[in-house]
């Protein structure tokens, strides 16, 4: 198929009766160069979004990954494990497994939530889906979308955003999740919290910190945010349950923007 | 150089002076669609047909594949064992392997003559051979040919290709064997044995078990059925000692049509 | 390690006056000889009991592995997928995927239970999870027990057991399931129905097929079948609920036997 | 191999002429039982010490591992990079990569120093040398010494040991390093620097944070010390430049012991 | 993004509204048929050139590389080990290590310039860095650059390039090193030795074996140099320490071109 | 398993009652630890000989391989391609297919011919067919026996049998060949031509040239006589049409021995 490409654009290229294309084509280039270096995205989606229990939800996020990658994305997408991870983990912790032996468990299921959306996404999509960094690469360089969900014990899957972005060099995530974004203080406590729209990175772990309980502190642990923090990686925290709202993400439009940098 | 296509198509679509060329491609793009969901086929070469002991019809294969993946299908290959793998087979046996054990030998020379056709297709296909389902997704996720011999013991190559049609959703299978089609009755034993054009897959047990020998059962084995009929696979059984017959089955011109639902 | 063995095994042949240590070695050996050659098993524990619902049952599972072992045996588990993999698969039909993605996704899952299993049982195992019958192989040469769950789609795992068995060698399957054994008519809807001690695999068909429902069939589908019948493996099916049952069906206390040949 | 060692053990359980043995057996059995649960250990050790600059070093390391292993210790060796992997990340800087394609280059050369350490130690090792954590548990399943180099980027090699440690179910961990030990305050500024024989996991942050400068962080880093506490494995920091020096830390006698709970 | 391409290329080949493109299109398509054959090109760059010790060089090939494959060369590239894969391979020895351990060591040192030049390269590029000659097939089959290391102990990097060339049906090898090309006689003893600008690979062992010391041998081994005759590749040797004298040697102007055949 | 092994050494050392036992133990570790030094071979066996239309050959040598291992042994066995093999290659070579490529369909054969083998030796044989030299490094320290065929295009089995030999620090190397050793002339045209009992290996290029056809030359090629004598390796020439050969020659009584230094 290659091969065709590669004849085509000789001839536009090549062939004098079409210099007007050839003109159009090498002004482009340089203009669409930049374009495309921010072109590349990491779409982290937490496990309570897609898992078996939401197949319309599922069904609408492989369209919109569709659609994007026609617009021209390169897409990796993190899943994680949601609620079916947490019962292996449950039963794990109850038999008397160590921890990793208990991350090992909810990263295989947030596979399998990868699995599903791979599938539901189509022939764009790598398989099998990657089951370490090695893999995302190989992946990566096949030129499709990357669906993967957890690769290591001891890391939360936002790290795994963050370690993919950096080892691939993409400068944006997308971070869907069941909230709106970030808060200035704990929402559920303080009714006149207020989500902010933007917030620098260094202010992060004071404000996951302080505002809120233990569980928010997930949201990015303390190696995401470092990764994040030295390779300016620029993340979009949104609410992911309407798979629409990648779009507006994408724009600035809503959510909380973290200022890496 | 998806790049380079990036850029090309961009320019088509982005920049108003080839207005005309866009409207082209949205238009064509609708149209386009569904003609690309039955692009896809899986091609089933018995092992009687690809061996060492036929260069010219393997080589005459290899330019009949090359042709259909520029005319735009995309097309995964099966290739059988033939007498080779029976050779192997022979002497397991006499060996006093198991039965499985057998099998996994006649994989594997079902495995080097699809690198054999590989080989001689040349550049549009993914190599090394894919060994197991999970290899075969990758090799299809990346717009290649894929060849492949069997994959497990106790299943025919047959099956192999249901459940590869199955798990890359892919509706037409072609399958090229020794004979001109499926007949109503055993044409070794009656003169006046009929070619079937058409036969549904619910008849096809009765007329295979019926009027064969056991030897031919192994055409579509119960298991490879049951996955055309589930899933609704168009299987076109036909003559493919002369590679072009492919172009003509294509087309519906000759063998046996399973009408599989 | 395997150097100190030699060295103790070479004490106790080589060095004279260790002789009766030596005469007790030789003629121990001609004697185990036989004992070992059964000594291989494979069990097949259904998804219904092997879960993340039951970690208790699970508990118990790794103990009498993990003691079967030490008494000799060399085993394989076959591990079915449960409620958790219907889950996917409904989802995944839901969204519209083909029969053979949907199985993929529920062997995933018989893949995790299998996973927490192995876990469970401990050093013992070999890991990770065997995802091909290359893997099990490789799995079975290392001489640990091998866990395993789905390898294909299109494949209950009852045929997964079979397979293995027969590439493996292995002439004797355990088969865990949520009921007592096979009745000679659907014990469901016939007050009177009995458990049978034993039976022929070649009435197998008849019985499954008239007496129960379709669910019941695939207790052992035709292929698994036709394996077992072919290779000469005895099956005994039992009820797996109480783990502690393995003890009894090894010593054909319980359940229902098969007569392969 | 493992037939002869059943038969053997068989033998010394099941006749009754060697009845004496036998009761030593089983009694040794309930001894050696805790004893076993402690053999596990993860050796870490800093590429500032196995690199090819010092090949006397490695050779001794060689011997002191194959001599642990022969006393009943099941061993991983985790290796760093030490100058080597750092001249690869200086040179991935100055062009430009991004850190995360520093730290591969890094980890790449890990495994070469590990690969270094695992030739001379010879037959008893795993090879080829692991790359992620499912090599990892296949390398352990397999009874040999692991000796492992980084795993993924933004990852020290003291995590990885630690992530190891909880994966494989090992409580005990050497930390073989440049200095004696941990100092209650930087000993390169305080002369009366005092070296800490014991200290809690919780007060470790305080005293590598205060007393050191940034340098010396490294040592452990959050996420190794959240490992090491949550799973309650046992840090021994010892000086690593004397091989022989294992010994002495395995009982105790040098370096500072972090009690983890 | 293969469907974008299709859906273009049908256009341009379907409507007839651009029957003129179509035209071009086809006249095109036979006349570059010979032409693609002979892009394919094998670069084999000496470790001397690319080690991290010349961060300047890496990123300038790097940007040789990716503007030949925008002009449509399909390249895989070699590259050796250098002084660090020498360290490696001194320490081995020293140790007492075989010379084909000793190789493993070099090799993986080669793999991990590779690694730094195929970061560089950037998004270019299969990863990660194929092990094998079936990787190879593989990294090649998914149409990007190639950048691989040694493959097996016993083995120079050229016989490497060599071998590569012949699986994947390459015809041209650049042979970047540190001299000018081959000399009639050792231009370090001789002042007036000419270097030669074409020469027969049948003259090759004789003028490599005479004229130079030892350790110039190295330059064609004689595995690759009969490899070279009998599939007749084209060898350029050529001074690499300019990047920019790939164009040159490309064009035939420099260096010293070996005539296989 | 190896924990039982364990206790029982513990018992045999560390409690006073046995004594005796443990005197003897410590005395036999010294003297059977060079023992151990010579223990490992690798045997190649010609395509001639191993191949599916010999299945009491193939029969006999696995009885043989798994006595040799019985005695202590550790077997790395290496399996040509024989007449099937050439078959594929000369069907290769008719469709025009490049040298090395049709040696990788040789070398698939060779893998086909090791697994016929390997399943006959049965459960003392790593599986599957390693396939790259880190696959033999794998499987060798699993403490199996090692069946492997060819590795790589442009390399002689017998090529493969050494560098595996030195990769893995073996140095004894049995050569089964369809000839009684090597002869000072061609017995095919000499009558008086005597077989050899020894010969230094740097006569051997000079007489495998010389006195034989070009064919014969196959026997060692000038890579593997460089392998054989810079590692100095010792090869055993024999006939080994007779499995039982394998005592004699591993007694020196047959064939021709070549001193490698």
């Amino acid at each position: 198929m290659g091969r065709l490409t590669y004849i085509l654009v000789y001839i536009l290229v090549h062939i004098p009766s079409v210099l007007w294309l050839r003109f159009l084509f090498i002004s482009a280039t340089i203009y669409l160069c930049e374009a495309f270096m921010s072109e590349k995205i990491v779409i982290k989606i937490s496990g309570k979004i897609i898992n078996p229990d939401k197949p319309d939800i599922i069904r609408r996020y492989a369209e919109v990954v569709r659609d994007i990658v026609c617009k021209g994305y390169r897409v990796v997408v993190v899943v994680g494990g949601g609620s079916y991870a947490r019962g292996y983990i449950m039963c794990a912790k109850s038999i008397g497994l160590t921890q990793a032996q208990s991350d090992m468990l909810g990263i295989e299921i947030s596979r399998v939530n990868s699995l599903l959306l791979a599938y539901t996404i189509g022939d764009n999509v790598y398989l099998p889906i990657p089951r370490n960094i090695e893999d995302v690469e190989r992946a990566w360089s096949i030129n499709k979308v990357v669906v993967v969900g957890g690769l290591q014990p001891g890391q939360s899957t936002a790290t795994v955003a963050a370690i993919i972005a950096e080892v691939l060099g993409i400068k944006k995530m997308l971070y869907a999740t069941d909230v709106e974004g970030i808060y200035d203080r704990d929402p559920k406590i303080y009714k006149d919290a207020k989500k902010l729209d933007m917030i620098s990175v260094d202010e992060l772990p004071k404000i996951l910190n302080q505002g809120f309980e233990a569980g928010r502190y997930e949201l990015l642990d303390p190696l995401a945010i470092s990764i994040v923090k030295r390779s300016c990686i620029e993340v979009t925290v949104f609410n992911g349950l309407d798979p629409y709202n990648i779009y507006r993400a994408l724009e600035g439009a809503i959510g909380t923007k973290i200022k890496p940098c």
